[in-house]
């Protein structure tokens, strides 16, 4: 499965090989971007499933979005896995009295954050802010891709174990066994994600 | 299907009655959010029926979703009718060479919005201009409900059609007939839209 997904998120242009100036001006060797999946319904319905295995035997109340990006998949496995969902609000868009989360989120409930990728987890780490703080408990994440950017370690300091379909040294490596990445391109992402 | 719905938003406080005052200063006779649907998982497969009753015969290649409130059931939908979908960014967000939507939007694809409600329908006007900038066909709208307040009428004439699975006064009207809303609420909700 993780071939096909590998296959499926080149094919349509979601993961790119070369090199690429991130907004935060750091060099990539690879750029990904799950916000394409959602408009290829084959490859949404397959990254679906991947996530499900990611969440099988995972315990949780309810399923926790981060707008924009995670919004689509968690949608979807609320809606398949008849979880409640809820969301953070964006933190530029808070004010004062207003509440973090939207939703219902019932105090004590055990709730798994979806992203879609994770780098460095920031983004994860304030969602679980955002909902310890109305009472949730956040243990796991789960995630299509982890970018090996110290995401992982840094949500363990944390208290959340991060779930991961696949790493991207290991779609890095699938793909380059194919033949579709190139040594060059698969070296500087191995050297990329052991920094 | 329509009374279900109704009884359905006020047991999970969605829809309220007494007096509100809007975030723009109005007031209103009754309050509305959606986003609690999805906590819900029953309401929340409910009102995905509604939508797929709303989209049922129309012609679209894709679904546009306005983040955040329709995000939900743009994935959905989305993934249940095996339809691409789209998404429009918040204006604020815009840069000068920023793309206006995220995911793959064919020129010339008829391309559906989604939106949760609408009022003035100045949400959904800004989704569409940002579809048309970037080639797509605008001629449909659905929402769950109309909040009956000039929306309609603004969008049509944009040359969209505006599809509903309720309007407010029909909501209403049928949770004052099953005694849930008492006949002063009623009247200040059919006062305020017809002004």
């Amino acid at each position: 499965m993780l071939m096909d997904i590998a296959k499926l998120l080149v094919k349509i242009g979601a993961l790119r090989f070369g090199v690429f100036t991130l907004t935060s001006g750091k060099k990539s060797p690879y750029y990904i971007d799950l916000r394409l999946v959602p408009s290829y319904p084959g490859a949404f319905h397959f990254v679906i499933e991947a996530y499900k295995r990611v969440l099988k035997g995972l315990k949780f109340d309810a399923i926790v979005g981060i707008p924009t990006g995670s919004m689509p998949y968690a949608s979807v496995l609320s809606y398949e896995l008849k979880k409640p969902m809820i969301y953070v609000r964006k933190g530029e868009r808070l004010h004062g009295t207003m509440k973090r989360v939207e939703g219902w989120l019932n105090p004590g409930w055990r709730c798994l954050i979806v992203d879609d990728l994770v780098t460095t987890g920031n983004s994860i780490l304030n969602a679980a802010r955002s909902v310890r703080a109305e009472g949730g408990i956040v243990k796991d994440a789960a995630v299509l891709i982890d970018r090996e950017e110290g995401g992982r370690e840094a949500l363990k300091r944390d208290g959340i174990r991060l779930h991961s379909f696949s790493k991207i040294s290991e779609l890095a490596k699938i793909l380059y066994e194919m033949n579709v990445l190139e040594e060059d391109g698969y070296r500087a992402i191995i050297a990329q994600v052991k920094k």
